[in-house]
């Protein structure tokens, strides 16, 4: 039988860029700004110098440079074995991100192929049977399990089933695959 | 109602690849090899130079100098009155031509928006209702509308509707419309 397909989203999920705007702005302004404070504000705001962290997604090297999110190598590399695992990254707005990101895959999840790679505009065109994402904006038009990776900026969705960690996202198809088993 | 989705390959279909090869292996080596004498054969092969043409994929500013396919311009910008357009590319294999691409499509299709480009390995991961392609490979696994885009690797196929022009492209469109409205 066909594998299973999930779709990833990078930023926010495999990539903590939170994190990485919250460390690019304390290199650069010297104020240190948390995760914790931007909790339910916008994303690239709440830092006290506006624009400024919008400025880094358009700087050459933000995106290579991004930290892994806790988890999601092993984690993802744990389910390619019983799923058909597609990187979906919205990465078209940012063309001098393509590259970067597929050099930051090659560097932090090399058993992922070129042939499993996505970077599209909008999700809509996506065909999986879940999806792990940190927005709404791509969760909402997806037909299949819709899963949501907590984010600071989405702290107040209500409406989807939430996944604070990587182990989150384990247990959910372990407990799946129990159930598939018995 | 929602517009049905159309799901347009670039190489081969809105760029001329194929002639793009047989111009620039001319002005390498002084040798002209037309479409003509590549009917039948693997894209790429068939130029005397063997190698020389799959060299040519990996040279900064191949895909940014490809001539557009005669009709696509036009035949795409009044497809997208009626059907939401979506350009799918399988680039991801190509990381050096993503740019190049993204600045082509910006040039000769200014009329589509980052929102609706989409660069993948394989294509199994797009969901639309039609499909226009020149490779079994990307056409096989898709459920809706296949449309196979002629090219001189593709002459021999025989397990799809074959569109030969951009023409005959907007009158399957055309058809389906009086069919609908009728």
């Amino acid at each position: 039988m066909a594998k299973k397909r999930i779709a990833i989203d990078m930023d926010g999920v495999m990539a903590d860029l939170n994190q990485h705007y919250c460390d690019w702005y304390f290199e650069r302004t010297g104020e240190r700004v948390t995760k914790e404070q931007l909790k339910g504000l916008p994303e690239t705001t709440g830092f006290p110098q506006e624009g400024i962290v919008h400025h880094f997604l358009h700087t050459p090297g933000f995106f290579r440079t991004a930290p892994v999110m806790q988890g999601s190598q092993e984690v993802i590399r744990a389910l390619m074995e019983d799923y058909e695992v597609f990187i979906v990254s919205a990465a078209v707005e940012f063309p001098q991100s393509l590259t970067e990101k597929i050099d930051w895959l090659k560097e932090h999840f090399p058993f992922i192929s070129w042939k499993n790679i996505v970077f599209c505009g909008l999700k809509t065109i996506v065909k999986a049977d879940y999806m792990i994402d940190d927005y709404d904006k791509n969760l909402r038009y997806f037909e299949g399990e819709r899963m949501l990776f907590s984010a600071p900026h989405n702290s107040n969705y209500e409406d989807y089933n939430r996944y604070d960690t990587w182990e989150d996202v384990a247990k959910f198809f372990a407990a799946r695959q129990v159930e598939v088993a018995g």
